[in-house]
């Protein structure tokens, strides 16, 4: 289509009739008399700064060269398939400090505790909000191609954001209402459960569409036109949202082609997508490679995606398989970001990137609910990225070190380096573990699955043991019960590893009793570096040692250590998830 | 009754069918296994420390004896009526650290960036929520009558308290459902105006009750028993919510006689009460006194309020008329709080205080919604309240300043004594205004309204102008259009002072135009000390030239600088309640 040419569509027919009915805020129209120049405030709220307890925040911060990134387009060299040079200057800090009273008058400039303790509005703190909304525009999304381009407003993490967003499109649904008005949520079969625990108590259908290694399934039986053409609305109304995220136990995320004919879809029957990717930093393009060369198969070339039509400025950011907001011509994409992976979870800060319509109305709910994000965790971010000393601070602060006076935020460039540092670092983790995890697979049946796309886990497919399908004391041995059983095995001496059952991420429980049991999630990014290789072959030799049993009531035993309903529970991957992004 | 004796009451039965929906997290099974010593973690989400970008969050804070406090009962001395000595030492600051790892092993006491920056658990952050369950059941409410006693959550201030308090005890409604499942909300007829702002887009019926001078009315016409005694249920179900908060411009909130009164009848009619009272602390007992010889009338003498069944161990907290909680005897009452108004309103940081099984309930939807408040805020807060400098810290800041490794947290002792701080200085600043704008009361037909209870902002009332009721231009003048031209001349050179109308408070537009107009909210919270009187002089001074004008045609063009849209929009106050607490 030609870039930029149309606007994006009115969708606000799909809007939640709570969403519709609030009444944009009157605060502007009150700016102007806030602004008279020497206008004495008595209409008050706003308490003045002096009775705030804090005069300055102030932190040790990392400089963004900390960790080493990896290549884009990997050759075929090996120094980034080891953990080894993590960073030059690991443990080089600066410090850092919000004043009190920055003494800058541009509102996206000024970082200060008198802004940044006061009460805000919706958007979010002027200097952060105009740094992600560039960042979004210009470096995450250049090629949106419809006329009006994304805007963003900041959430409490995208558990906030989802939560707004099923606020926005959906109207909770109960018995005794209409079954017309029952509205879906489509999903992959693998998923992440927290977005269940969301969706299911407001009497949502959750609908899983069937995936392939390319992400979820457009045609075909089970895909998502399938499911779309042949609704049965005895269930309720055709879902009108989609949620998707990460790669899955068996793929590895949407590439491109894939995720055009989803659109394409999404268009024909009117689908809002919702695209979760917390993990969109994080693609490994030496997965393949390390892969085969660990399998001792032939090396896959390496394939350098077509550049795109409008450069973030990047390297490291063009080379990642970008956002649906790319291919989003009629403004029905919603993206949820998060600082959680790649500043910490506790900021419990990240945005919300749509067509303006859409930011609009988020900002209405965002109002009447969590206003914005705290001003700690906002003006730290905004000094991180945009700070620098003024001689104001200086005074202020009647600094004594060289290195206080000489602080600079991060910027752009920064930030993106930060980002392609971790990534580089997450990389020869899953790497050597994957490695590790490979030279048991074939004693232990087991096979690890490289994710080449945006993670922090690999998964691991268990084969068949031997006890599948025997008489137990009590019951038969299924799948569901192996899994747990081996989770339960894991965790005794000498192996002493906690791994997540893939039963975990299953949409439904026909997903959870047929394919999710398989299926167990690694993560290489909770343990200390020097950890991973040892919890690596503690986990190899674990299920080395459990495929040896032959009493299928000794499988029975291990099993009752658990609380069934645990597998059962969706909310149970919370524990592993830690509540999510 | 028996204190303690009688559990709560189950109240489920006035839960959303939403919140009733929701299931019992399955994280707690699972900390058995990561309990494990030793266990490596691979099953993930939590992302290691060591990625963080942040190795310290730190930062000036005040001493809790900055500011200094009013006499809970005052005697007949002056001192405490002028706004000097605000605190003997208002500039002294000590330098807080929360670092990478505290080495404590206790998580109430361990306060440091592995564990506050890390994912956490819905009710808080442990040191913090710790405190504040603890303050919250000995210091505050002591008194609880039913044996549960009451627990907390953490909220991200009292806007996101109400917002998940409609979410468990409202199911929204909108045209097209049966009448019969609308629910309601009452209110006080002036209220905080956000809360409509929050409940009307949800379809319910907003249900003012009249008020006298000690609030809310129990009986009478218009009173809460009238109104739900006769109820007319072609409008929607009868309302099982009711809000209430602090004072308002024809009263002063509730003495507890009254809230007794109001609690009866919500009993009867088994109605949730939700306290919302950010201004508990700035109670001033001084008020009355100051008001009496301000007006040259006889002094009123002081009355000092009978001693709590229990005290609180703090002569201050025992002066102030106590929470509902105090007389909850089927734990029906919920309480938001909020550190907005005492520490900053940038913090997005509170807690719910009512029964257990409302507080699990709330940790539900906080887990699928904000997840906890920012570990940013709360461990700057969880720092100042209870932190100290361990051995392990100063090693780790290689600390140079004697300052540093002498912090000690302020404590519940320190709290306290901050917050009866902050009530002197506002105290102080409350009767310089009002004697201030006293002496303009005759001439100019205004009189301030004292706030003996709860806020940081008095009431003014205006006498009829002269051109009430005469014909301008294109209209008649009314009281709204008054009130809405006084406010812009106030804006005009030389007066320049900004002040809030009445109508923004209004449950109603009925109440809009009939009462609410006469009534200004004047704040002497946001304004420096320094130019309080000023503010004050030129206030009185501008009213004064307003009631001087003749000509109804230069009022009404007064009040053609407004969008009169602005004063019939709830949301207007918005403006200048900062989006509330």
């Amino acid at each position: 289509m030609e870039k930029g040419s149309a606007s994006p569509r009115d969708l606000g027919h799909l809007f939640s009739k709570t969403a519709v009915n609030r009444k944009p805020s009157a605060i502007k129209q009150y700016y102007k008399f806030f602004a008279i120049p020497g206008v004495g405030n008595l209409a008050g709220g706003l308490p003045n700064s002096r009775f705030f307890p804090f005069e300055t925040l102030e932190a040790q911060s990392a400089k963004p060269e900390r960790w080493t990134p990896t290549p884009n387009y990997p050759d075929g060299e090996d120094d980034h398939l080891d953990a080894t040079g993590n960073g030059s200057q690991p443990k080089a800090a600066t410090h850092l400090t919000v004043p009190m009273a920055s003494g800058e008058k541009d509102p996206v400039k000024k970082i200060d505790l008198e802004t940044a303790l006061q009460y805000g509005t919706g958007e979010g703190y002027p200097p952060l909000l105009s740094f992600v909304r560039q960042f979004s525009q210009r470096v995450l999304h250049p090629n949106v191609p419809h006329s009006a381009g994304v805007d963003v407003v900041m959430t409490c993490g995208s558990t906030d954001g989802f939560s707004k967003t099923l606020e926005l499109f959906n109207n909770p649904w109960s018995e005794g209402d209409p079954i017309s008005r029952k509205q879906g949520l489509l999903c992959e079969i693998f998923m992440y459960s927290n977005v269940l625990s969301q969706s299911q108590p407001r009497g949502m259908n959750i609908v899983p569409v069937e995936m392939d290694a390319d992400g979820m399934l457009a045609h075909g039986t089970g895909g998502l036109e399938d499911v779309l053409e042949n609704w049965d609305s005895s269930k309720g109304q055709r879902p009108h949202m989609l949620y998707t995220n990460g790669p899955q136990p068996n793929g590895r995320g949407a590439p491109v082609r894939r995720r055009k004919e989803l659109y394409a879809i999404c268009q024909k029957y009117d689908v809002i997508i919702v695209e979760d990717d917390p993990y969109w930093y994080l693609q490994y393009p030496s997965a393949d490679r390390a892969e085969a060369r660990s399998r001792q198969k032939p090396e896959p070339t390496t394939q350098v995606p077509p550049a795109p039509a409008k450069s973030s400025g990047y390297e490291f950011i063009d080379s990642l398989v970008p956002s649906f907001l790319s291919i989003d011509v009629d403004g029905r994409v919603v993206r949820l970001d998060t600082f959680s992976k790649t500043v910490a979870p506790g900021c419990r800060l990240g945005w919300i990137t749509a067509q303006p319509a859409f930011i609009e109305r988020y900002v209405r709910i965002t109002e009447t609910s969590t206003q914005q994000p705290s001003g700690f965790v906002q003006s730290m971010i905004a000094q991180l990225l945009l700070g620098h000393q003024t001689e104001t601070v200086a005074r202020f602060l009647s600094l004594g070190s060289k290195e206080r006076q000489t602080f600079a935020g991060w910027s752009t460039d920064g930030w993106v380096r930060w980002l392609a540092g971790l990534r580089g670092s997450y990389e020869r983790r899953m790497n050597r573990m994957c490695a590790i995890i490979d030279e048991y697979s074939y004693e232990p049946r087991v096979a690890s699955k490289r994710p080449g796309l945006d993670s922090d886990w690999a998964y691991v497919r268990l084969h068949r043991h031997r006890c599948f399908g025997q008489q137990g004391k009590s019951r038969t041995i299924d799948g569901p019960l192996i899994s747990a059983a081996l989770m339960i095995y894991l965790t005794h001496a000498p192996y002493k590893v906690l791994v997540a059952p893939g039963s975990m991420f299953a949409a439904n429980d026909d997903i959870r009793q047929t394919l999710a049991w398989s299926w167990f999630r690694i993560c290489f990014a909770a343990e200390a570096e020097e950890k991973i290789d040892d919890c690596a072959h503690r986990f190899g030799t674990g299920v080395r040692e459990f495929f040896k049993i032959k009493n299928p009531e000794d499988i029975e035993e291990l099993y009752e250590e658990f609380e069934p309903r645990m597998l059962e529970s969706p909310d149970a991957a919370d524990a592993f998830s830690g509540l999510g992004c």
